[in-house]
């Protein structure tokens, strides 16, 4: 056995044998990348509400690797109703948005050979709430823009840090789905 | 002093007289109007990362009402390669969009009367994530669609509750985010 099969190969805490194995498994069989996520929410009164997060469909299977749920609680500050039980939707928003673009940073840096040292990241939203409140019309709910600004070490040339920072947006789904369109349908039963 | 000064309508848990007194300075002052919410996120190793959320701008000034952060943690399944460090970002994003819109739900019901007993949603995404991990072109990166399912318990009749449904997502900030397209800008500086 060689010490290469010993030993996987990992770059910026990424398995990078497992990556390129996954890829190839998904190239081979497309069906794989087929994934639902799903998320569970309970209003708790006033603005707080609670999000639980276990299960998913991926890779063909209900995966059944976490043995607890995630739980994630919303609320509002008291400018806007709440009691700061939790950060708000909006804020929220932001960091699904970061996490996404992190994510993608690292594992695009794993593939291409570069390694990281730290990255961090700020993000920004402006929003005129008066959509939201049903104050102006002409006003809309959803952010007016969103500004994010990467801070990374690295002793890769900034020319590469570059390439990598914006194959990370043409990769991130959470980037692609704040940037684009997303068809939401929402319902509802009266519970008896 | 009468009693209906004394102690202020709380209905769903929101203070009616606060709502319609904050509608009543933003109609008068648009300006206050004007949000900007923020988050920084550090990466922690692989697909591990961490957003801190604490001030934001609104209302005319920056919140200070927090006294300590809001911490996020993301991470990734072990078949996305990470070790379930936290909900993936895609999962992050389900739960913005369910606590904005029970928000909004159960502001608007609290703005028009009607008392919610209890409020539940499941959220399901369906995402290939061929398009994340850039093996097939032609597959977006984002949710192909995202579907919320609410259960209301109330004693308004259903038609009322459709009614309230239907404006909480015209209302809704992440809604109208994810359905409609955000302008998100990346930049990075390489520390020295």
């Amino acid at each position: 056995m060689t010490q290469a099969m010993q030993e996987p190969r990992i770059r910026n805490g990424v398995n990078v044998d497992t990556m390129f194995g996954t890829l190839d498994a998904i190239k081979a069989q497309p069906e794989l990348g087929t994934f639902q996520f799903r998320a569970t929410n309970r209003w708790l009164g006033g603005a707080h509400n609670r999000s639980t997060i276990k299960e998913f469909y991926g890779a063909g299977q209900v995966d059944q690797t976490r043995a607890e749920p995630f739980m994630l609680d919303a609320g509002e500050p008291p400018v806007l109703l709440g009691a700061n039980e939790g950060p708000n939707p909006a804020e929220h928003l932001l960091h699904a948005l970061a996490a996404c673009l992190t994510t993608s940073l690292v594992y695009v840096a794993a593939a291409r050979g570069v390694h990281l040292d730290a990255v961090e990241s700020t993000l920004t939203g402006d929003m005129d709430v008066r959509g939201a409140l049903g104050l102006a019309k002409d006003v809309p709910n959803r952010y007016q823009n969103i500004r994010v600004t990467f801070r990374i070490t690295s002793d890769a040339p900034e020319e590469k840090l570059a390439e990598i920072v914006a194959r990370a947006q043409q990769r991130s789904a959470v980037f692609d789905s704040v940037s684009n369109p997303v068809p939401v349908t929402v319902d509802f039963q009266k519970a008896a």
